[in-house]
């Protein structure tokens, strides 16, 4: 008979989460008799951890707020999420394009106007788009984009070619990428090198028919330099899932550009999250178990 | 040398068109010495037609307004444009449902009221699309909701099963295809059969996460029985290109509904439109040439 891996499942015993433990052959305990701390929560409330511990799984894709807060330590393996909800945040990215270039954000406010509503509709086949910062999101975003007649410009540190992508280019390229790209999705991780990756260069250098896409964070947008260029006509249009901060305030000239579509980071909803989460889980414990390495293991000083 | 089949292009000589035409083998030409007829204007104002002219080709899907004013006549070949708009309006049949699937529509309206938004979020991936009337925009919606990872339930009048579809079925079954579908796209003509093919019955059989998506005609959608859906929670959510009539009133309660988006007839917008049907006039004018069987002949008598 196999002794089960005692894991905490904290600070909610969510019911998708525990199932897929008990699945995977885990053993529900509490956190001072656990080898495995699966975290629902945030880095406020993350518990004092005992030596015990060999492995925590945090929910979220991004854990600057962990690393912020000092939580993780090298005494074990960290697990992210990153990668485990590139479907949903895909399908988002994808959605936010779509309503931009179809108009369907004016139609919203205008009504029936229809002779600049139909002047201003773009289509999506026969334009590049790129995809900067071209992971797990990348790759399940392309064949989307391809299938709705796009060319995918993909974009990561390396250059090393991204699955189904058209090209990949590596960052050091970003200058070449404003210049041939006809729209941007962000999908990077948030990091000093990424900081105000669009800024009034970036975006002077982008075509006029341009939409943004940000369902990264917030943070890689100069949201000042965004308002300007939207107002100007410098670019066509953007539409942020994330801002900086969040939400933005309630007077931010954002909420009033006619072509600035805002929604409140619900790209990998947290209705879903748990259920979207669940299986990866049971994935990495099933390889925990069986001593392989875990899927999407994470460092406080790894430059991700 | 070969002479050159002498072509009208009215009521407009668009450049688009008259490029097609002559590169296809066309004279441009007046109408009075024509054997072609490229009309690229309403039925209002349709010219009185001389014999000599063999083939008029028609700018628009949906011929319902030729036929009414009694345009099309048996002395020779019509053809419309269904189909040569298809990718179009797939394009847009998928944003409509992205964007009320992804509650864009709602954080355009609700601003960062995150809580409501983020559970109200739902996704394409598992869900049932049935593509009602799936000709030539079935076949080019197909592929955009197989790479979002769902399910396609095309359904037209034989059954004989739909390029790229996981089931195909004949419009005699419309009641199981409300029962067995969580999403329906509309995309057929207007025809007596397919007058309020959304009406109360209907709405009572679609799941309550139903969205409605329709970019063919307003007649399709009893819109009494659809509001009174909309208010009462029945379905989830419409997404409407076209309406009955069309703007809708400026009082149509339709407009005041948070889960009704409507979009003013851009599906196929005009500003592309010639753009978009210029090869496909070439294309037809190289059949004529080499007297070959026309694409997308239609006729007065037909119940299309």
């Amino acid at each position: 008979m196999t002794t089960r891996v005692p894991v905490a499942v904290e600070p909610t015993r969510d019911e998708h989460v525990v199932a897929a433990v008990e699945e995977a052959g885990g053993e529900l305990v509490g956190l001072d008799q656990a080898r495995v701390l699966v975290w629902l929560g945030d880095p406020d409330g993350f518990p004092a951890l005992p030596d015990a511990v060999e492995w925590v799984a945090l929910k979220t894709a991004g854990i600057e707020g962990f690393v912020n807060a000092g939580v993780l330590d090298d005494k074990r393996t960290w697990t992210n999420a990153s990668g485990f909800y590139a479907e949903n945040v895909a399908e988002h990215a994808l959605a936010l394009l779509l309503t931009g270039l179809r108009q369907i954000h004016t139609s919203i406010r205008d009504h029936w106007d229809k002779e600049p509503i139909d002047t201003a509709v773009r289509t999506l086949r026969g334009a590049t788009v790129a995809i900067v910062g071209a992971g797990g999101i990348g790759v399940s975003l392309t064949p989307r984009l391809k299938a709705g007649g796009a060319r995918v410009l993909a974009v990561n540190r390396s250059g090393r070619p991204v699955e189904g992508s058209d090209e990949t280019l590596p960052s050091s390229r970003m200058d070449e990428v404003w210049r041939r790209t006809d729209h941007v999705v962000l999908a990077a991780p948030s990091t000093p090198e990424t900081h105000h990756l669009i800024n009034a260069e970036s975006l002077a250098a982008l075509p006029a028919h341009c939409w943004i896409v940000n369902v990264a964070r917030g943070p890689l947008v100069d949201q000042h330099a965004l308002y300007w260029a939207l107002r100007g006509g410098e670019i066509a249009g953007a539409a942020l899932d994330v801002t900086d901060p969040e939400p933005p305030a309630a007077d931010d000239p954002l909420w009033s550009l006619p072509n600035c579509i805002i929604t409140p980071h619900i790209a990998n909803p947290s209705s879903g999250l748990t259920r979207e989460l669940a299986p990866w889980v049971a994935e990495n414990l099933r390889r925990f178990v069986a001593g392989a390495e875990l899927i999407s293991t994470v460092s406080a000083d790894r430059d991700y």
